[in-house]
């Protein structure tokens, strides 16, 4: 995706970040009781929605899932096996067990998004927006296909505030003309240490002051 | 809309099923008490939207729509009559009558996207992704200015698996070198033969398996 | 954003009323409780969802918020702040205040949307649309955004018909070969007093003859 020595190390943290996003939109399908192909969007819409939405207002082609065909049969087939063999309590389970994932997710996509926004030499605060656009808006995405108001707008927990303050890093790191590795995980690390934290210690965001009505 | 020669039966069908697609928009529209505005735009986006939504993805331009201005035009004007004279008998009468050109829609507009994409050297499961999208999107687009899961998504009725499965026959059959209208008509014809059957037999995709929550 | 001096009185309309804009993002925000996040996508989608959907179809770049990214930067603070200080009664001040700069919103969006389409010798029905588009699908992406009808399709309100006959008017005086200058303040100057007229006087769009159901 971008122009480091793609190590083995992105590329399976990159596998595993992508494989929670898409569960979170099957679990979201298997909640929702969609069919087969509402199940296969939603999960594709949850891995790959942000960075294809990034791409589009950046004008890049090709996409990722364009690149990495295989990624989508791969997804075709765990949809179908999801259909047959899932049951409530792996949903539960499911939700568990991406929590950490996700948080890797979150970090990594963020950072992407941002160094590949500022290879196009566009403002600071835009290119944050694109880090946060790949991380946050597969779920967005996911959320509007379901019908409901997207989680990322209304559980007030710090997510893509965090993805925000990642991007600000990577736009900083940047400028100090570091190594676009470095540019790239270490942000993602502090931001994915950080949304663990915000799990653990269920940290909100602030609360409107006004009264509800 | 390909390097076909355009027959007069192609064009035929193509205008035969855009107006079923627009009309399933006008019906929406009408179910929901939309304004003249809101149902100009369903409508709109019921016949075009997945053919606009591809070529965003595949970068590709003038639109259907704006090579074809003049359908615009047409759409207002019979927007503008359905809000005069339709009643409710008349909705109901026109979700029957749409079944059939729908049905020629969903596999001309299927076996027509993947096509295209085939044009531009993508992987197959893109190009049939890109049918899928050409026929169902539309629809989608649609249920979500009606603030409603789409249909697409949550009936189990056999539609995007039949442009699925249609839009893998193109690609096969573009691999043995047929000439570019069968590698269209023979996929299409069998589309529609394939809904107009899932409709008459009531076929019905998998369930899930867990227990309602 | 079009080829005219920019005379400081339509930079001046310009600010007035992409503030307008933003703020029924914000309040819409304020109203579904949404968090610091969702607050500033929809505030941000109201205010420049309409004009960004416009260059995506017309494949044009930069974006009017990358080339002003500061504004992003004021509409961060003033979410924040609303945030901090909002109260229901401010709520409905804000919604009453904002009901003249969005008129002439309205106004200016449509026809510069109209105008800037016309500069790629697109229909005239197709300029007309990206004009409406300007103007109004802001508004449709921040109730989308918010999991509501948009309330451009469900209110009955003359708001977009009104973008659509500025916009007509916007194509015919090109076509008369006034200065452009012209052709964009002469509609936008008739549409912000037509709107501030249907306001007054409650003008409502024709209704459907079905009954309901």
């Amino acid at each position: 995706m971008v122009d480091v020595t793609a190590s083995t190390l992105q590329v399976a943290i990159e596998i595993f970040a992508t494989s929670a996003f898409a569960l979170s939109g099957l679990v979201a399908g298997a909640r929702k009781k969609l069919d087969a192909f509402g199940v296969f969007v939603v999960t594709g819409v949850a891995a790959f929605g942000g960075g294809t939405l990034r791409d589009v207002l950046l004008d890049r082609r090709p996409f990722f899932w364009v690149d990495h065909a295989n990624w989508i049969w791969l997804m075709l087939c765990v949809c179908m096996l999801a259909m047959l063999f899932m049951r409530n309590k792996h949903i539960q389970l499911t939700e568990r067990a991406i929590l950490i994932p996700d948080a890797l997710g979150l970090g990594l996509y963020a950072a992407l998004g941002t160094q590949i926004a500022l290879q196009q030499q566009l403002p600071v605060i835009v290119c944050t927006l694109m880090g946060v656009m790949t991380a946050v808006f597969g779920g967005v995405l996911r959320d509007i296909f379901c019908d409901e108001i997207p989680k990322a707008f209304s559980d007030y927990q710090p997510y893509a505030v965090i993805a925000f303050l990642g991007g600000l890093l990577v736009c900083l790191l940047n400028q100090l003309n570091l190594a676009s590795w470095l540019c790239i995980f270490i942000p993602a690390a502090l931001m994915t240490i950080l949304r663990i934290l915000a799990i653990y210690f269920e940290w909100r965001l602030p609360h409107w002051k006004t009264e509800s009505n």
